[in-house]
């Protein structure tokens, strides 16, 4: 009577999983600081100071009772006015506590977004790239996850391909920017493309079609590039944000879904995120988290290694011939692979103890992931294998 | 395009939330101090002083890139190795760290634990009186809940019904013993009974019928009161659990889902809690409260209080000459409603700033439930309401 949907699940074999053994053995066989582990998007930077001070302080000064207590569905309400009001600082926006919904990371933000947009059968859209969970995550919520083939030369939009998959069904286009896996942060001309493209599209069905923002990576921008606040430039958007990454704070799942108040029936989709939390056993992100998100949301680890990484590929790997989209964030990229097959490159990084992902598992074979949120000295180190590795 | 699953399920009017409501109201009106909120099951008594140990401790003694990285979906290692070690140090069991699945608090475990034995289509019994909220768990699983009548003598088990209502299509039985709202524990012997039908039935159908023990008040147990560990009455049986209660934690969400080490396929169903856990977006619960866990799971709040207001309660109710099951835990009682609608007596209450709630969410009407985990003085300053109600 076990439920055929997950041992499905367990059929497909996760090649992250894979390489993270693999890596992980040989740790303990030729040391930590032997092994290129470009492999995972652990944040390498500790979390700020402020977050320690808040996990310490906040539970000498308050009272237990009041500490530990349950918190309602959404959130504690001065939390979730803090994020609202750091929300409308940094954008410009107007959101207010009753907008903004906690929840365990971003993918329980995205569980509850999905389900409340989309119903059993209709379609979500999204974009190779793309994380390779969101199929998961989407036919968790009974709906079909559709992925609009990738623009290679750009890893932006490939707006023929989208207009062309939008149909009747499509209930929300599931977005990624800044991109994992390609690091790439689509501008403020490809957002009101897009956003255009959904209106008229909405217009043309009758139904508005819900853009669902993915944006873990939102404060991991390097400099220069053009990187709008999504939501600002498409009313009916959801915000699924996690503070993972900003804060380095990826073990502790927390995060939020926030609607956009200028969205279609923007309360409605708050009581049913608390209808959703009810039925997924999600009751409520954790009272301390929330409370430390709230003293420290303004605040990020210090990211600079990751753009000092960026560079340092960049520059190098270009001088080696590899061919690759520039990232604009995060602490991805995505270049083409040197074989045609992206596992057989990445199995023979892995003799060479360095651990990279193949594109296969993001939609895009051909290409590979490297995750560079190590330390610097280690980006250096491995640069030689890269080389050797598109030698031979 | 709203999902009409959560647009119906917003229909139904939550009668505790609107008491909620209400007593709020109040405590603004005419002081905290003069609301007598017996509705809400949130733990009186602070956590222990090891839990702001811990918690101030952990962050202070640990590197933030350890501390805040991610854990494994089913959790820490060494966590959840800790908690198994409680668990057989308490009860005999022989539960390793690969039992153990760390979730986000009881309704996670129990979402997990569902959706993991029984399939779309499938029936899940349970007894009334039950927590209003599993009709809401099961169907998020796409199961239907079916509920054995309550046997109203002695609020354990009404075996005739259950026999009755043991058909093919069941896949598990959801039980709590001890018991929110009657506050009953279930005897070694009913235990006993109930693994005896369930494995005779199982036998007959052909498949294992599943035992899913929601038990958060497991370590609330008034003295003299018989309580067997259940899953070493029942080999099939998933166990899940929440410190909310006993560490007085229940903000902080969390908890665990344990598969009988002797159960069919316990590898298998922690494999596939693993599945689940993508589906949901329940990404493994927050690190650091994982770390807390497994330092204080050995311990618990001061529950003394709870027995006390339990035996005031008792004494002073009986001689009033309200009618109820005298409870063997827990900080509720489910007392006859002296007036034949639950409801409009509940409303009574209100009236004079008592608040309880009554026992049609539970599936019995006529009777309301009494949640004493509250100060004791408020407990004996409520008497005299109580004395009233019954005698208007």
């Amino acid at each position: 009577m076990f439920s055929q949907q997950y041992l499905q699940m367990l059929q497909k074999k996760d090649v992250i999983f894979e390489i993270f053994g693999y890596a992980s053995k040989r740790r303990r066989e030729i040391g930590e600081e032997n092994v290129f582990d470009f492999s995972l998007g652990n944040p390498s930077v500790p979390a700020p100071e402020a977050v320690r001070e808040a996990l310490t302080g906040i539970p000498e000064q308050t009272d237990p009772l009041t500490l530990h207590s349950y918190s309602p569905a959404g959130g504690i309400p001065q939390v979730r006015e803090a994020i609202a009001q750091d929300l409308n600082a940094r954008y410009g926006a107007s959101y207010t506590a009753g907008n903004i919904f906690m929840t365990c990371g971003a993918a329980a933000a995205l569980a509850h977004a999905i389900r409340a947009v989309a119903s059993p059968g209709e379609t979500v859209l999204t974009f190779a790239p793309c994380f390779s969970e969101y199929e998961a995550y989407v036919a968790g919520c009974g709906c079909l996850l559709e992925v609009v083939p990738a623009d290679t030369e750009t890893f932006e939009i490939n707006f023929p391909m989208l207009e062309e998959m939008l149909s009747p069904g499509v209930a929300a286009v599931l977005f990624n920017s800044p991109n994992n896996p390609s690091g790439v942060v689509c501008s403020t001309r490809t957002i009101r493309a897009l956003a255009d493209l959904l209106k008229k599209k909405s217009a043309l069905f009758g139904h508005p079609i819900w853009l669902i923002s993915d944006e873990p990576y939102r404060d991991i921008v390097f400099e220069g590039t053009d990187s709008p606040y999504i939501a600002n430039e498409y009313e009916n958007t959801i915000t699924c944000y996690s503070f993972s990454k900003s804060l380095s704070l990826p073990g502790e799942r927390i995060g939020y879904a926030a609607v956009n108040p200028k969205a279609d029936q923007a309360g409605l989709v708050m009581e049913l995120f608390t209808q959703i939390s009810r039925t997924t056993g999600h009751n409520g992100a954790p009272a301390l988290l929330q409370r430390v998100a709230a003293k420290t949301c303004s605040l990020t680890a210090d990211l600079s290694v990751y753009e000092t990484n960026c560079r340092l590929l960049c520059s190098a790997l270009s001088s080696f011939g590899y061919e690759f989209v520039r990232p604009g964030g995060t602490f991805y990229m995505f270049p083409k692979s040197p074989l045609p097959d992206a596992k057989a490159f990445c199995r023979l990084a892995m003799e060479h103890d360095l651990m990279l992902v193949p594109g296969d598992g993001f939609g895009v074979p051909g290409h590979f992931r490297i995750a560079y949120c190590v330390p610097t000295e280690k980006v250096e180190r491995a640069l030689p294998v890269f080389e050797r590795l598109i030698r031979t």
